[in-house]
């Protein structure tokens, strides 16, 4: 029993997420109008329906959207999915999303369900696939149609649309499930021509997150005007460096989509993959979805703690991702950071057993392995594995002052070459058992 | 907090697993020896330390063993790596183990501390590579010298060596960690000869579990006499089929070891991989390792019940492991499991993220998934997807009942072949974070 209430102690010193991580105000792009609703699909009355509409009609917007690899796909997935192919991107104005159901492996109906709520919203906007459709919540069951259907009919009939901050951070609640805090960043870059765009970003977490095109639902909106291709080229390449590079447990989700649509409200000119800005855009948009991608991990389902694991200086590319993702995913590393114990033998452990693309890419008389203090506090780096030797002797309250932190760095550098991979993970948490011992019920 | 004491009722109802498995007396192999001591390394003062020796000398022993594929082996994985490289298997007469510290991460200096072990026991048995040696326990601290080494001098100068049931079961203690029961197995078999062997197996658990050569200590001996190749052969067939089928937490350890002592205290002919009797022999091993395996998954870290995952008809060997393999790693699987939730959904997610050999190993339209009883009680079968069709009212009463039992069965036939795999995993519960959270404290 001791055991148990020393690490109660230690999880009750939890930071107010929701105080630290959810803006009071915000500048939000132009164009763009929300309606959300608690339709009673959610038990406990919280927000669960919204709708994301494009009410710029200045220029047709372009989508893009990555999906799960899943091959147990979930209905409004594969009508998304569709949407996309059918108009290679172009004029897709609307979101539909809801929370507190999945709609997956929900077979025929649930594809049909899918389609109908589509349909309704593309009828109200006069338009034909004009509407992506995403959902999130527990799986196996069917949507409940007699509740969706009605409540997203009265939105447009009453154009409860609106673009006030309050309309975009209901909107961030209404996609929430077991999340502790809803998910909304919003932020201003400019281009050389000196013209400023605004990109906002949404995100659910918090469980079934693991690499590899296996997230959650996440959309981002901006005005900048840019064509269908160069969007899609710029979101994958985005959200391979951010929302594929997190684990909370390891579950990849039927329903995981990473959409963007820019509505081209600001009056310049369209970006294609030549124009000379595009490298900056992309830049901009990975920081950007990197930040959304953290604040998942951040509210890791249970979580007390924010780790990222750097690992540099290996052979190739993809080996210094399976060793980031070997020690993110693993349950004992997860077990001792929230423990707040620098059981470091653990980590060397993921290491070793990290299927590598390429055995060179790992020298087990080259790596060094840190723990680095995420604030101002020295030594900044504390070495546990100097150049495959082990630091017996390391010191043990310097890294229990900095496990006790909120964030920590686990540093690994492999010596084998120049390549490097950031990843996010968060601790396994007693809480965590409990949100998802007792989900559906 | 309603969730978390339902959850804690729940665990409470575990039943007694060291009354239900721990034998309370026994038939052993000829031949065979144990001493056993608490040196003061585990620091409850619990037995750390067991010596088994062959003390057969009618002919040369056999010994043959599978190692940890993690690229970081602890100290004594090398040494007794090299002991069969050297020997080829013959004339291996002791394995010493000790628990508390898995003497891995320990760089030149554990490497030197592993072989001191070993040629103690060589010494006193007075001859060389004649020991294997394993421990396990916490990783990154050195073995205690002071303690072990005079404590092992001291078995064999004292002559401490007993073969009745207490020592047998206490050696299965002295291996044990976070186990909870020590697990001590024998049973004796027949040849077409008409004569009787024994097989006596010991193994410890119970974290840092997971497939592919990724065990545990285990060891088992018997009196029959075989060769060091075909003992190898064997072995490795079996492990593949036993511990290499088993899930705790997906971790995979610096330490692990399944080594086998056969010596040949029973006096038939030699058996061969060309002997007629090598079949049987085989296919006695393989099941005698699969119930110790078992016994490892019934015992893992904190679990509160035990899954056979049976993948079925499915094209290839490898792909109907890797399906088994995924869904009995998955997170979101066992937290359901230990809630006793029927979320089959999430069964279908981890089928669905399986990373397949062959695509075609999994056909969506082809894929039928069943809970079934493992008592006597009716319907045997719950199909909770028939022909890839999702049976959204199936019973969820009696989906309740299979699911508070400790023993369950998940069914998935996939209609594409006709390989099948089983393997064997483990709720994960409030329990596992505490035990894991805290382990070195």
């Amino acid at each position: 029993m001791k055991v148990t209430l020393s690490l109660l102690q230690k999880a009750s010193k939890q930071i107010d997420k929701y105080a630290l991580y959810v803006p009071k105000s915000g500048t939000f792009p132009k164009g763009f109008k929300i309606a959300t609703r608690a339709t009673g699909v959610k038990k406990n009355g919280n927000l669960d329906l919204g709708i994301l509409r494009n009410v710029n009609t200045s220029r047709p917007s372009s989508a893009a959207a990555l999906f799960t690899t899943n091959k147990f796909k979930a209905a409004p997935v594969l009508v998304s999915k569709e949407v996309l192919e059918v108009t290679g991107g172009a004029n897709v104005d609307a979101i539909v999303v809801n929370s507190g159901c999945a709609n997956a492996v929900t077979g025929e109906v649930g594809l049909k369900d899918a389609k109908s709520i589509a349909n309704l919203a593309n009828e109200k906007l006069g338009k034909q696939n004009a509407t992506l459709v995403m959902s999130t919540g527990v799986i196996g069951q069917r949507l409940s149609m007699d509740k969706i259907v009605p409540a997203v009919s009265e939105q447009f009939d009453t154009d409860a649309f609106r673009d006030d901050f309050e309309a975009w951070l209901d909107l961030a609640k209404a996609v929430s499930t077991t999340d502790t805090f809803p998910k909304l960043i919003t932020s201003g870059f400019k281009l050389e021509n000196g013209t400023e765009y605004t990109l906002t970003g949404i995100a659910k977490g918090a469980g079934m997150i693991c690499p590899n095109m296996a997230t959650l639902l996440g959309f981002i909106v901006t005005d900048l005007p840019i064509t269908p291709s160069a969007l899609q080229k710029m979101l994958r390449s985005a959200t391979d460096r951010s929302f594929n590079c997190i684990s909370v447990d390891g579950d990849m989700s039927t329903n995981d989509t990473i959409s963007m649509i820019a509505n081209g409200a600001v009056d310049t000119d369209v970006i294609d993959e030549n124009s000379k800005d595009f490298a900056q855009v992309q830049s901009q948009v990975t920081e950007f979805a990197q930040q959304l991608a953290q604040l998942v991990v951040r509210d890791g389902e249970g979580s007390t703690k924010f780790v990222t694991v750097n690992v540099k200086n290996s052979l190739h590319f993809k080996d210094a991702k399976i060793i980031a993702e070997s020690i993110s995913n693993s349950m004992l590393v997860k077990t001792a950071l929230y423990g707040q114990d620098a059981n470091w033998g653990r980590i060397l452990c993921a290491i070793g057993y990290a299927k590598l693309d390429n055995l060179q890419s790992l020298d087990d008389k080259k790596i060094n392995v840190s723990f680095v203090a995420t604030d101002n506090s020295q030594p900044k780096e504390l070495k546990l594995i100097v150049d495959g030797v082990p630091q017996l002797n390391m010191d043990e309250s310097r890294a229990s002052e900095l496990l006790t932190q909120q964030d920590l760095e686990i540093l690994v550098d492999l010596g084998t070459g120049s390549e490097e991979c950031q990843f996010w993970t968060c601790d396994l948490t007693h809480e965590y058992v409990t949100i998802n011992g007792d989900y559906r019920s």
